[in-house]
């Protein structure tokens, strides 16, 4: 029982991907905020994977600190955690290394495989020694009895430590947070998704693309380049987050080429807007409006003082959007600080060129065009217009902003 | 019914201040961010007042436009609005205007009094033309029957637009967002609070000082002089917001004044940190732990992926805190977005030379000092130390950044 009279129930899966390998699965409802900025209502799940050849055990990952107890106790529902040959760190940020102490030692202190960067980190945060320890680097080796493991490092993916794992006589290829996303969807892999459950996930996998790789959209573009020149022949992807991947690999590999390389949806128009008094949001209804009327996918967020603004979203539609409409309240002479934030935010993570306008409506002066434009248009958006005005942004003006968008070349 | 099947109640209450004064007040507990981005759970009210002297009718200010038809029911209990005489709009932010249309029209658009500024924002906000209109500047005086009103213009408190009313026949100050507070009491006004009851009060009144006011501080000073100088023997505040003040005129006067010149309470700190691995947390902890045992009043707020920092009580609580201690989460080679954000606000709304140190715990590399440490120290902070570290933070270094910060002069 919790404080507030709540029963935490985590569910932890254990399953089987190939006749070698178990993953196990943590679906994490709980976390409100990933990152401890991104809403998630839709969950996300931590994935560890055991290779289990009956000569060799190698655990690769594990989940975030709170589950450590269940991890383990499902560890125990496979094998005696003292016959674990050897743990693999693709990746030291908590949500995948937070139960790697308690395992650790459960293990009987195994030989670890990490980027040296990961040993440092969990070494210094965890304030365990990893006794047995190699450091991996590109076509790192481990012997699993019938066959191999290959590793490959895919630097700020979204970390410096990150690698990825591939086992060639299964045809797997371990990713960690790269092709990682939310959601807890009842499926174990992709293979029975109906194709609007598909459209939902590669939704979540977006999401997670814009928040948490965004800012690294280069080296998503490298590596993936890297990949592709290993010639590994894998027919599963066996993410840290979501679904294993049979079905589609060609789609995520695309997704990803296309979100790295900043490619936009030319279709697609994102709003996003807060309001006062209301004239803002009314010209971001009616420029949505005008907007699907023309063919566009439209999404929209508005805040207020009833509902934050789920920045995660955002971005995740803000990426791919060839059109973006701003809505921008102005506060104590400056920008609304959520506002602040918001493009900060967009810059660091998203910006792709898209063809954008600002709507702003004020009560003692002007900012919009001086702080905003100004900051996007640096930053790589590419401004086609700003309405500002006190009080109601004449429908004619809207007008205009969106036939601009929309011819920009 | 809304959306969500849930019944909205809002509740006005109707009572009388003097002889001659109506409050009308709205008690607003739906409202989660106040001005878009403060949490207030303990909701707030929106205070209207209406001055009969059998002779005249004149109503100060309204309430938020989704109150506006309960409001001018509650009006109508009172009075047929076409009998109103004049309004007088203090400050045109919604809160207090945004009913304002529906009951110009009900009144039968009487004369109306505010500042230039004001009546240019209702206009065009709200789509009304004031025909009946008085520029109101200091010493304006409108004739009650019985008596007079008298204006004083109090710029920056917090809209260029405000203005104060001085009734001096009933001995009674109407000061709109002036003195104002979040909160829904169960009083109307100060006379029956406990003790703790005011404790509660003078901090939710500090709460709405920083976020609202703060940024204005010197303005804060300025129009208390102005005020003093012109004497006025008033013995009641009816502010915009929250209770009426009859028995401690001089506690809410010191403390705008305490506030407003940036006095320190040189007893207490606050304490405000996020935290991934939690070795912030621990170092955060044991610094509050410490501070305490010195005697120190502590607050202390703390951020992760299950609850966001409430920043307006941050801001509330470190706009007197002698010490302050920032825990700072190092993310994407930077300081993460949340506390970016928190450093803004700390800056703009209560930088008053509070001895401040930053806690740090990184995985790539330290930042804080760079990014944090400098900011805060260019914006009026008096930055004593800073700790960052790869992991836990050593209890010693804590030991000897709360020695420093104490003994700072």
């Amino acid at each position: 029982m919790l404080d507030n009279g709540c029963v935490r129930m985590p569910r932890i899966r254990v399953s089987k991907v190939t006749g070698n390998v178990y993953q196990i699965r943590v679906d994490d409802v709980e976390t409100r905020f990933f990152e401890g900025i991104w809403e998630i209502p839709e969950g996300v799940t931590y994935n560890a994977y055991l290779v289990d050849t009956g000569e060799k055990r190698i655990l690769i990952d594990t989940v975030k600190s709170r589950y450590a107890l269940e991890f383990l106790e499902a560890l125990r529902g496979i094998l005696d955690p003292r016959d674990i040959d050897a743990i693999i760190v693709q990746h030291s940020e908590p949500d995948h290394s937070g139960a790697f102490p308690i395992i650790y030692e459960a293990a009987g202190k195994p030989k670890v495989y990490a980027h040296p960067i990961a040993k440092s980190i969990i070494e210094s945060e965890y304030g365990v020694r990893l006794e047995k320890y190699e450091a991996v680097r590109d076509d790192t080796v481990v012997d699993v009895g019938d066959g191999k493991l290959v590793m490959a490092l895919v630097p700020w993916l979204h970390w410096p430590d990150t690698i990825i794992t591939f086992y060639p006589e299964e045809g797997l290829l371990f990713t960690c947070d790269v092709f990682g996303v939310y959601g807890v969807l009842p499926h174990i892999d992709d293979a029975g998704l109906s194709s609007s459950e598909w459209a939902l996930y590669e939704r979540y996998m977006r999401k997670y693309f814009a928040n948490i790789v965004g800012a690294y959209r280069d080296w998503v573009v490298k590596n993936l380049e890297k990949l592709e020149a290993k010639n590994w022949n894998f027919s599963i992807i066996a993410p840290g987050h979501g679904l294993v991947i049979r079905k589609r690999i060609g789609e995520v590999l695309e997704a990803y080429r296309a979100w790295g390389s900043r490619r936009l949806n030319p279709r697609k128009a994102t709003i996003i807007y807060s309001t006062m008094y209301g004239a803002v949001e009314k010209a971001a209804l009616y420029a949505a409006e005008r907007l699907a009327e023309t063919g566009f996918e439209v999404h929209i967020y508005g805040s207020n003082d009833e509902k934050g603004i789920a920045l995660g979203d955002v971005l995740g539609d803000a990426i791919d959007s060839r059109i973006l409409v701003l809505g921008v309240p102005v506060y104590d002479g400056n920008i609304h600080p959520i506002t602040r934030l918001l493009v900060d935010l967009l810059c660091e993570k998203v910006a792709a060129g898209q063809v954008t306008s600002i709507i702003s409506s004020y009560g003692w002066g002007p900012v919009a065009k001086r702080i905003v434009a100004e900051k996007l248009e640096k930053c790589g958006f590419r401004v086609a217009g700003v309405i500002e005005a006190r009080g109601a942004l004449p429908a004619n003006d809207v007008d205009k902003l969106i036939e601009n968008m929309i011819a920009a070349k």
